[in-house]
């Protein structure tokens, strides 16, 4: 239970939602943006723009960027659900114990060890097979839960439902993926969501083209299919443009009756499968792109023209000055799939490896906040995580003294973006932990990382080979260098810190095959 | 263009949504069953119980007809698509000129004539194959459309966006089919409603039960799989149930903000699959009934509690005082399908066959109607018809004065309710129009027909054969005594009726396949 009473004030009872609301609530749009990696766009998130940045044509991310707060050290967990419940549930993944991506089938493993979600008919154990070192940790498969005693769950209190609970009519967009078919949490409306288009246990689409019905189409398993676009089917419309188009749709209802609201757009795009965007694609490819590298990128612009039209829909509809924008990805970029073309493990670059893993390619991700008139416009580079958004949104809300059945990780955000009050301590320790292997293939850099980053310092926990890394990323933001050696001091104080967090946390860990037995905190090696 | 001012006030627009609400407006739910008799409950809707009405246990329409007024002589289309237009638009099915279910695919008759929907990958002309005497009509195919230019659709103003504008909070749950997929028509948020549960282009499920996730299985085209119900798949939960549970969410920001609302809830059920609710249908089993008449049964029984459910819900929450319920089916029952079980072309007994017919097995329906503090409970036998409820639920939330880009043919038929004002005239021409072949078997009593009901006289139009026949309703029920040579003036007066009405309103006539021309109208042979 969380009752530490937030902002200072006493602990109350949500609001119930019939309360006046208060003037002065801004509406927000949450856009989410799925594998879109920290170098996927012109916007410059770190001290410089890197090649990679000039791949992509992006002007409304840029148009965004110039009147928000850009965060140059903005985290994520290294894959999709986990980072989308942390956002729900305002805790680190390791807490929810969410710390890999949802099946779409109740009380199916994701992990790739012993095959899990990967083998036939998706009805894997994820246990180790031969040869294995690690086998799958007891995990939350099955996401988060709005209530209790649902198997391999997370019960918690949405950050949305307290915005209901405020006055905000609340629209869920595009990706859900919280939780497993089959169980309370893979719907949107019992989060306290008021209307959901598409939001399911899918966490990618079947197809990104109206022409292929979105993935509903005969003799495809359609756990993948995009619900709720049946007025796109057979025409050309993009995934990422229909999806928009609802949005405006389902927002006409509270701009009309001038309540405040909150829309979470969560796109599908950038997640594979990368087919081209037709729109845009042709330009990449005569930039001498190859096809893969083109279709990406059109994806990307994809994205960057729904985040265009919604700037100039807010606008439109004259709310503009009264509507926070916070853009943000859902992990880095993949940065191991060839359908994306390029040179693998390079797409991310400065930063090592890309989606799945605890390096800064997996969780680095793009984010800037816009609030009108109250921004202070410009770089921050305090670090900051995704488990901040559920407090920093209700604390945009004017959300206050509410009270969760889970004790909240995150810390409200908002005064970095507006200089009034005080944000989180630049030092405080950021964890990420990954303890699955993601692929049927090895990933070395990815599979069994776990990493805590505090101030420059991170420490990197390769849990397969019981090896920690040190790195400072001031200094070295590609982590080339591991100085552990250099500083044992600095390397045990991060490894308890961390160890501290996965412990009180009774976070998931692989079960090393030999002994049958929990892999050893970084601590204990 | 309707300009002609409703009530007798002066034209208006459409107020803006944002217009202060009357604080009078009541809540509406229109409870809509798909393919439910006029016989298939324990609710007397004509002038006996038939043995039929025995066969059903439904203890909650009971319950609702003992409060409302209960129409004796209500009427729908002949299938489902027509009916739903014709209440979306108010317009007659002959004048939408969709006289036909509407296929999934786009531009694709559904006529059985040539094979059309029925034949392999949906790609048939509808045209006529050898030995066919007709062909199918030109109709609109693609149904209604919020927009203009689109092929094959009627372009109209839905009743519900005036309700929105008027402030309602508009909420649609189960069944649409309105238009085929790749329309605008088959989005709901197109017609003005703010939550759309489950409505595509479906007119069946593609399965009842959640062990199934409703159709949305591997290797099944999901077409008629049902959207939005991921949480309950793997479960036991079955559609009604489900629809009624996602229906009650979808109302809590309407109730919490004190905002009238419209829920059209429309189940699925008692549509085929005729599948058992095992919830219900073990006792209609012991009853000694077969296992399709026990597995309809069910699905009925299924219906009436997910009504229950509603009436309890309302009450729960402290508005049933200010809710006006309205219960209707789209059809009649259908009585050519073997999954029902029982004897073919009998389970509408007394009346003449069923679902797809202009028999009145086909078009009378269940209707009643409960305006809490206002209604004159008890039967009316004025006859009235889905179109109808167009005015009618705009007249009950004081909706007065709209434009129409459609001419309307409904009239409002609260006075019917309250005893308050005029009600429609119960000698106006009723019309029933279906120039189509419905199933790949020749269905004599169904294909191809057309009728007028004048007061106690009703014209049937027998396009197929040239033959036109005269029943007085009054005295014959059944349709079983044909009067028209012993009639000749009223035969010819309503064959002037009906011919005038297909006439004016461009109504699809089929195609005689020697000649090419369209069948002459009835007062033409």
């Amino acid at each position: 239970m969380n009752k530490k009473p937030l902002a200072g004030l006493a602990a109350l009872l949500p609001l119930a939602s019939c309360a006046p609301k208060a003037p002065q609530q801004p509406n927000i749009v949450f856009f989410l943006v799925d594998d879109f990696g920290w170098v996927d766009s012109s916007v410059q998130y770190g001290d410089e723009l890197y090649p990679n940045n000039l791949r992509f044509n992006t002007p409304n991310m840029q148009r965004l960027s110039e009147r928000s707060t850009v965060f140059g050290n903005a985290y994520a967990c290294a894959v999709s659900t986990p980072t989308r419940t942390s956002i729900m549930t305002g805790m680190n993944a390791a807490h929810t114990r969410i710390t890999n991506w949802t099946s779409a089938v109740k009380d199916t493993p994701s992990d790739a060890t012993g095959g899990g979600f990967w083998m036939a008919e998706h009805k894997g154990s994820g246990d180790a097979m031969e040869g294995d070192v690690l086998s799958r940790p007891d995990w939350n498969m099955n996401g988060i839960s709005p209530v209790p005693g649902v198997p391999y769950t997370q019960y918690a209190n949405s950050m949305v439902q307290y915005l209901k609970d405020a006055g905000y009519f609340t629209v869920h967009v595009g990706k859900a993926h919280w939780a497993a078919a089959g169980t309370p949490g893979v719907n949107a409306y019992n989060h306290g969501f008021c209307v959901n288009i598409a939001g399911t246990m899918a966490g990618m689409p079947r197809d990104y083209s109206g022409l292929q019905n979105y993935g509903n189409t005969k003799e495809r398993w359609n756990d993948f299919a995009v619900q709720n676009l049946v007025e796109y089917y057979g025409t050309q419309t993009h995934l990422t443009e229909a999806l928009t188009r609802e949005a405006f749709k389902a927002l006409d209802y509270p701009i009309s009756h001038k309540q405040p609201f909150y829309l979470y757009l969560a796109s599908y795009a950038t997640h594979t499968p990368i087919q081209p965007d037709e729109r845009f694609a042709q330009k990449y490819r005569d930039a001498g792109m190859d096809e893969g590298q083109a279709a990406y990128a059109s994806l990307v612009e994809g994205v960057d023209a729904s985040l265009g039209q919604v700037l100039d829909f807010l606008e439109e509809k004259g709310i503009a000055d009264n509507t926070v924008v916070i853009f943000m990805t859902d992990n880095g970029g993949n940065s191991e799939n060839k359908q994306k073309g390029g040179v693998l493990h390079t797409q991310n670059k400065p930063l090592r490896e890309g989606k799945g893993s605890c390096y800064e390619g997996g969780i680095r991700v793009p984010l800037m906040i816009y609030y009108p008139g109250k921004t202070k416009v410009g770089k921050c580079n305090v670090p900051v995580i995704c488990e901040d958004m559920f407090p920093t949104i209700l604390d945009i809300a004017g959300v206050r003294g509410y009270e969760t059945v889970q004790e909240l990780d995150g810390q409200s955000i908002l005064p970095l973006v507006t200089g009034v009050g005080e944000g989180p301590d630049p030092e405080r320790p950021l964890v990420f932990h990954y303890p699955h292997k993601w692929k049927p293939y090895d990933l070395k850099d990815i599979d069994f990382l776990s990493a805590v980053r505090v101030g420059d310092w991170k420490l990197v926990y390769r849990i397969a080979e019981g090896v920690l890394e040190l790195y400072n990323l001031k200094e070295d933001i590609g982590e080339e260098h591991d100085v552990a050696a250099e500083n044992p001091d600095i390397v045990r104080r991060l490894a308890d810190t961390l160890s501290e967090r996965l412990s009180r946390w009774n976070a998931p860990m692989p079960v090393v095959v030999q002994t049958g037995n929990p892999a050893p905190l970084p601590n204990e090696i």
